[in-house]
């Protein structure tokens, strides 16, 4: 017995309501045009509707002053006022972009795949094979990505983290070895999950068999905020780039409150052989100053495209200190002391001169060179490299 | 002694690159110009620089056809290309809007703060005071917000959910009570805790103590998609607003699943007295399809702007039974059945029907009626609301 009218899907669909009400407006006329198209063989193709704008072009980060056609790619518009552009066979990789619509640069309308790079939101897409398939979502087992608060000195309350735990970590009562992710001076606990694609490479890498399942904690590098931007008390404030935090020390002092958080609240295997560390940029000057400063804390130590020393200021202990907190490290000995830096990057010379200094003191570390520079492309490469090496003591 | 040369904390922040990588350009100059600007009177400013375009708009779910100036507000431009409009004092809740540049909408290049709905990305602010608070992240305790995968015979696979777990949760061998939060038609397991705002209105009502602290879960309700857009194995696909799966009556039939897993795998309270449902739009015929198939499985029950039955299709068990499961849920007894309904929702007359037809069979239930419609602002609403009342008994 129906006695209540059925809810026509029809009228459901078609409601109409305010035009930015997506939930609300479930109606809203779809685009025939797409964009972007990632044709199989990695050709992409931009599209945008903009019937009176005068000049369009696509800001790609794969597009340099030394790119055919410049750091820009023009699009063109035909009769019914499409933009497009079509940008030829591209590496496999994720990629980010914008476009410039008469001078304003504006996301992509018809791509709601977006990620926010310190106080940038930008496009992305990922083209396919090789690299590329390690960065998207298939069909393996699932780790999961939780974002918790810890109880911190530093802010006097509370600092939020993101930890990945393998999959089947919900359906077992085993404990994992850990890697803590440390993020550049232009990101948060959102980084590495975000643009450094980490729960899709650690569900791939160990569907694979190429990695051993592994909790990965990343924490919030910058100490002047509990939590990225958007999630702190500071609520939805502007963001800029300050980073009044940077050289301070209280990360690298600080680190064993992440540590004591993490082994207590997850399954994780105890002791320096379970525990890796690795950071990029400012993380990777975290991660040489955490490991010298807790020197036998660590088997697995990751540089990538290091900086190194974040500051002059003296009467900071986990600075003044390092050299003989090194040499302490040397002498315990680490397991695999992973260097990895791009060619280009422009702290290459920085890690020369760091890894002369590691050769004077007799410190052995690996060495990985890569093409490109200080790049998130690099990072997430670096952390395929180095997670491959994970454990296997 | 220092034999490594100092990264200079000027050169690393002057350093350029790419103008779209964020990270990797971390010296980008920052725009004196912000946008949106909330003033202490919850006036809102909108500011875009585009000194080549003709007319700009902004497009904000709080306006419409009778709204003063119509349902778009214009934007004016000053001498050096910079487009201004002020909004003036608004209400206390979480906003979502867009700028159209002649023609075409766009987000808000100055705005990071983003939520995707259904197809469309919106920037988002919050103003300031009463309800408005209970949106923000505060110096409270936080809660822990998970997205984890459960085997599912539904898709042969597994499928992904968000699971919000109460302050303190970590740190104690507490268990607590459960409510499972559906999203409607255009949404997935990402809407709730991003339009929703689930995390801060848990913590903050929690804090004030308002609410008796629960466990919240939230899984996909679209049961052709294993997880949101963007996070399933289908990659980064088009969105679009195609429903194939409802009225399949695949998520009402196979909800035991996401129970089990959740009671197993979490420290939840067993028994009906510490179960509550609630959903809105679709997620509202999902529940209350779903408390009547298992007639005496939740005491609490929250319908939010409620859909009523998804099809008509026949030989579907729980739309076919659902009169006598309903009878039989009446029979067993809730300890609330709560109903709320925006006074102009499209679904209102469909509501009206429902509430004569639980009459008819002397079924209890409290009803709220909000003014507005089918809208996040009244869904948040409901949630603060509905839970306080919830686990009282």
């Amino acid at each position: 017995m129906r006695i209540v009218p059925l809810i026509s899907l029809v009228l459901f669909i078609l409601c109409l309501s305010n035009p930015v009400q997506g939930q609300e407006n479930i109606g809203k006329k779809l685009a025939d045009v797409r964009s972007p198209e990632v044709a199989a063989n990695n050709t992409v193709t931009f599209n945008l509707v903009a019937p009176q704008a005068k000049e369009v072009y696509v800001l790609g980060n794969w597009l340099s002053a030394d790119s055919p056609g410049g750091d820009k790619l023009r699009m063109t518009k035909n009769a019914d006022g499409l933009w497009t552009a079509k940008q030829a066979t591209m590496g496999r990789d994720l990629y980010l972009y914008n476009f410039l619509v008469d001078g304003v640069r504006i996301n992509d309308p018809l791509n709601v795949y977006q990620i926010r790079d310190v106080s940038n939101v930008f496009n992305y897409f990922i083209t396919n094979g090789a690299q590329a398939e390690l960065y998207k979502t298939h069909a393996v087992p699932h780790g999961t990505l939780t974002k918790v608060w810890y109880p911190s000195a530093i802010n006097h309350g509370e600092r939020r983290m993101s930890i990945y735990t393998p999959p089947g970590y919900e359906g077992s009562k085993k404990s994992y070895p850990v890697l803590y992710l440390l993020h550049g001076m232009g990101g948060d606990e959102e980084a590495w999950p975000s643009l450094g694609r980490v729960t899709q490479i650690m569900d791939n890498l160990i569907a694979a068999g190429q990695i051993v399942p592994m909790i990965v904690v990343m924490p919030n590098g910058h100490t002047s905020n509990s939590a990225a931007p958007g999630n702190s008390e500071k609520g939805e404030y502007p963001v800029e780039f300050r980073t009044p935090d940077v050289g301070t020390g209280e990360m690298e002092s600080n680190f064993m409150e992440i540590i004591n958080f993490a082994e207590k609240h997850y399954r994780i295997k105890k002791g320096k052989k379970n525990r890796a560390i690795a950071g990029l940029s400012m993380g990777g000057s975290h991660t040489m100053v955490i490991s010298a400063t807790y020197a036998n804390t660590f088997d697995y130590v990751g540089l990538f495209s290091a900086a190194y020393r974040l500051t002059d200021a003296a009467n900071i202990a986990v600075y003044d200190n390092f050299d003989q907190n090194l040499l302490q490290q040397k002498k315990n000995g680490t397991a695999l002391y992973w260097i990895g830096m791009g060619k280009t990057d422009f702290l290459y010379k920085t890690g020369e001169t760091y890894r002369k200094k590691l050769d004077e003191i007799g410190m052995k570390y690996s060495y990985y060179e890569s093409e490109g520079g200080h790049t998130w492309s690099n990072w997430r490469d670096y952390l395929v490299k180095f997670s491959g090496l994970l454990f296997r003591n």
